[in-house]
């Protein structure tokens, strides 16, 4: 396919490279030119705008966060000339409100709009195996399934309007959020217990929690070791908003969200938001008076 | 092995049963008589009071709560009399405070004590798929593993002093009980959209969280199927209110244990405190208008 | 002096009247014309635009949210072609966000501003009995302090900075909101235990907590009458979601206006949204199964 | 009259003081014996065991907590032994289930019993002036008011049966738990701006909320000076729990009292459990990483 990439942060480089590699035609533009230089080198067109990269079957974008993406697309008036052929495909995490706003803007130009967010961090990108939660135009969605089968490695088909796409990975991210909390809170009674929260969590991720979220981040928070950040807390606070603006937009209050929002703000009154979201297991601690 | 089980409720009486089919002598009683005709017509030996059953090679314990375990072996004074050369293996869910005194008192007795909490329901206990966490001396642990072999899947085995294995136990319920919590929460963000929680859910535990509580929880709370309990909403509060008395004893904060306590006493509050740990899915709905 | 009125809700026309019959000339301006017509008969000149509004010595603004300052002075243009000599004077509740970028437009255009939100109800206004908290420059609400002497019984001045006095009004109505809150957990305890609150509440607010909030709220809570409402709950809301922004910008967690915020959105989703903030009473009894 | 007192805390002692200085025969007993002395030098007769001061026409004791009163009156058989004709007045704050349990045992003796929790602290008590929470039997109240004119400037009665008034006391405390953790939060919010916490609880306290809690607990708290503690953080956390506990035997949730509980054991997780409670404003500073 003849494929264009707008936002080649770590996680929108490795889906480029994965489409790349996989034989497809890809354009890419980045608003930093950095990231595009080994895109290149693997075969890719670097564009000098959006709006170039933005053509041919498809352009998937995946921009840091509503501010870039209003920016970018909106506000520059890209979509307003954008080609009607080319389907966009929005991997980012975004506000249910703007991916509802973005919906109607490409049904009033007449293009083609999938919300396709994606579970998984870069290194699960760059192996292609992320899972896509893909909402849109059943059509559309087909036209660009091979590009996913080979960024992903499952695409998980919710429906017919994007924007719920965009609802299914806030609540995902909200449940990560919760998950990571919650071990972080057990991991301080344990201490508080002089019970290495190594053995404990071996035996919880072995038992009740299999899968990576339990098993990775709860060892993060036993070692105490916050960096390299996969994750940021700054991104997971972030997300964690757009899920309870998510939420309260229907009436739906979210109190465990609410707790972690709270603790996700005393990690980055801390200094530590730009460390892995596991630092909410240092927050537990110190509210324990174990960590300062 | 010769061998007693105080206890048996649904949790103790599955227990017995396996270790009576391995082979073992087995002598039991419980409060009401009821529940041990299957066990003698399966070759067990009813006896008449819980000191009859406190002997041999090990007596194994399951009884509902402090208070029912404080009234059979403390205030009947049955540990004061009990054989030495017996090991009790406590592996009820009782509070810590309880679980430091048993060690006192047994120690005091020159008895050897053994907490063994299970994780599990009671239809894993009749497969036999039980894991239990253990701690205690070696050697008392090394003489009942066989019947540990019996009754679960995995013995794990968390040091010397025996009430860190209820320490475990209740951050393990803690855990379970803010992923239910935080599973209601997110199949109320999902209902709000007019997603089906089903869809939402497969995903979920497909990716992030595979397993048996998301998996198991989530479909019930998708169902909006609360009955049978296989575990009741009243039990869970009790462990989430054990967990927070431990975390308290040292203090420790555990902000999600508070939002899931008050979750669970609003679900006792409407008439749901004999419905399974789900209906917490139900109290989710009922805070945004979508339940009575 | 010869001053404008800007928006004339039930505040803004009970300041505006106040300021007529103490003798000064006044302009008025609202976006649906109905409440201009008693201020007309009392002697104010009705506007046709609020641009017409916005000259003379001062202009007084009162409008509903950040989304009306917005539209009425932002995007239409009029702060750009204001009269340098008028000082604005801006009495809303709004965002610190908003606050911070209204100063910095005023001063890009000369123009001097000053954010003067008001403590009190209707009631309160219509009896000029509010409690004015401004911030802004010395000389600015000097200059209005005259208006400000028939509008209200006090004027408490905080500072130089004029968003200071949005972040006081936003810690007052967080707390009003927490004590709200509060004063409906209360009374659910007395319910449960066959305690009327009334009786309960008459002891608290003679002894502990004297003052408005907790005997006019707590009397609308023990009576169970949420009607007809003085505060909104949905206003409430809206205030507890700008405090919370206002915190998290200076990365302050406030974990009571996050109970409040969810209980609030428990309030809209039951259909209360524009019963009186006491509602939070009825929220705290469903809680407890003693509401629907 | 001729009475007792049980208990000569700060509380105890400033109370039978008020009651010698009245003309009344007091006769004392304390735990420890150091209190009685400046009793004894006023006129007190000092008894050397409880029962003796449970004698004459009334008893009053204030006692620390609830393991105190039932060593001192339960668990020592006093109650068994004690005089029918005498009156028990209990004035301290206890847990519900303890109010209960005690109304029973003085029924089942033919003992007159009334609960009777004060409002204050030591330097309100010792001027006379408590608010004194008064339940149970009216001729049994109606005979010690006399003694209840001198200790405190008003008696609220509050019904025939007596665990109601700890209802009342512990929903009064719930709720100044609540007053000191929002002022704390929302200083919290003020330092963020930097706003002095000083200027916005003076426009506070003059204005929304007037009386002693908002006023003495605010400027503790803007002061950052939480010694000499007036009411130890420690006891403010028992009181806490108390409510929870009532609060749930009523199948009651109160999250503003869980946010409460959780910020206390944070104070005591950093050795301030002996400081004021109006420590918990630290607790809130820290949170935002602003204290230590």
């Amino acid at each position: 396919m003849d494929i264009g990439f707008i936002g080649l942060g770590s996680m929108g480089a490795a889906m480029a490279m994965n489409a790349l590699k996989a034989g497809h035609a890809v354009r890419v533009w980045n608003r930093s030119p950095g990231p595009a230089r080994a895109l290149a080198e693997a075969g890719a067109t670097v564009v000098a705008t959006a709006a170039e990269a933005f053509a041919g079957d498809a352009v998937f974008s995946m921009l840091a966060d509503d501010a870039a993406l209003r920016a970018v697309l909106i506000d520059s008036g890209l979509l307003k000339q954008a080609p009607r052929g080319t389907i966009h495909v929005n991997m980012a995490t975004i506000s249910v409100a703007l991916g509802q706003e973005l919906a109607a803007l490409h049904a009033a130009q007449g293009l083609a709009y999938v919300a396709a967010p994606v579970l998984g961090r870069p290194d699960v990108a760059a192996a292609g195996k992320l899972n896509i939660v893909a909402a849109g135009p059943d059509e559309a969605i087909a036209r660009v399934q091979p590009v996913f089968d080979v960024i992903g490695q499952k695409t998980w088909r919710v429906g017919t309007e994007a924007y719920k796409a965009n609802v299914f990975k806030l609540g995902a991210n909200f449940m990560l959020a919760a998950a990571i909390e919650t071990t972080g809170e057990a991991a301080a009674l344990m201490s508080g217990h002089d019970i290495d929260p190594h053995a404990f969590l071996d035996v919880i991720s072995n038992t009740l929690f299999p899968g990576p979220v339990y098993q990775g981040y709860g060892r993060m928070i036993a070692d105490q070791r916050y960096e390299p950040a996969l994750f940021k807390a700054r991104l997971g606070l972030k997300d964690v908003r757009l899920a309870l603006a998510a939420a309260e937009a229907v009436d739906t209050p979210l109190p465990v969200a609410s707790v972690v929002r709270d603790s996700l703000i005393d990690a980055l009154a801390h200094g530590d938001g730009d460390k892995d979201f596991a630092v909410l297991g240092k927050v537990a601690a110190r509210r324990a008076g174990r960590a300062t």
